[in-house]
């Protein structure tokens, strides 16, 4: 992926991804090849390629555009607020896009350094956090348990993830609880 | 995927399907083209693609081609035969080529529905077999719960899956003991 100071070469850029976002939501991620990307944005396919080698590179792109804002900024108590961000993530990873492209990253991350490394940062980002507000939950005698951070997500994130792009199902307000519940002992 | 009653074709069919055994043990699923696959078995290419259009299906059937034997004839009592159970899961899952392999079906099944078909049918044999096991710990008075039979699962498999296939990382004893935990209450 290039970054060019040029205004010109950053508006097409910028155009670029616009398509692919406009492309994901409307026809899902089997769509964003450089061919169409290329032809929804006005530009030539060479120019797509220039910027992303591999359409996976541009996928990622587009999905880590905006800063994940799952599971920022914990409020007390923390029980309410993790079961708001378990829901609010089951239900983006319910549209079927989402789950494909999430898919298609993970499965890219087998031979791809560089998607690995995005996907490792982005389990990391969600692991310190879901951890950060657990800890807060311990110090203020919300909960008990003596999960360490990557345990913690496992248990959170894990079932979800695998009942949405798995069991392509859906998670119900009580499979969150029961997952909280798989936390520790909650008091209050 | 053509079954044939020409012996000298169910031959050639058997040393494609263990040649793909082989790649996939030796150089994981990558090697798994159509290719590798005819080079190593002493056929032509076309011979392969005759059988397997896509490489993606040979993945699955070499993948699916021994009746899966975990969660088969539980035990009582369940608790600990689900605890080994599941400890052999995440053994098989930390193997990278079986992790990359799954993680490769499972992005495959978006688009085809044949394996999307098969994913489904070994889920629901993985659902219905825990489920059948933790019936049978309630009824004995082992455990108390009133998780389904998807939840079940999604429970105890989900996170194994993340961790082994996403955080790439090691599922220790300690989380699968809490996994069994999140069932519900176990008595003895």
């Amino acid at each position: 992926m290039s970054y060019s100071t040029d205004p010109r070469a950053a508006r097409s850029r910028e155009a670029m991804l616009a398509a692919a976002r406009d492309l994901l939501v409307s026809e899902g991620p089997g769509a964003i090849t450089h061919q169409r990307v290329a032809q929804q944005a006005g530009v030539g396919r060479a120019t797509v390629y220039r910027h992303w080698p591999r359409p996976e590179h541009l996928l990622l792109e587009v999905m880590s555009g905006a800063d994940l804002p799952l599971f920022k900024n914990p409020e007390t108590p923390v029980r309410p607020w993790l079961r708001r961000q378990l829901r609010q993530m089951a239900d983006e990873l319910a549209v079927p896009a989402v789950a494909a492209v999430s898919l298609t990253l993970m499965q890219s991350a087998i031979w791809d350094p560089e998607i690995a490394h995005r996907r490792d940062e982005s389990l990391k980002t969600i692991t310190e956090r879901i951890h950060a507000a657990v800890r807060s939950a311990v110090a203020s005698g919300e909960v008990e348990t003596d999960a360490g951070p990557t345990d913690l997500s496992a248990v959170l994130v894990g079932p979800i993830v695998y009942r949405t792009t798995m069991q392509n199902g859906v998670v119900s307000d009580d499979l969150i609880d029961r997952l909280i519940d798989g936390v520790g002992i909650w008091h209050r």
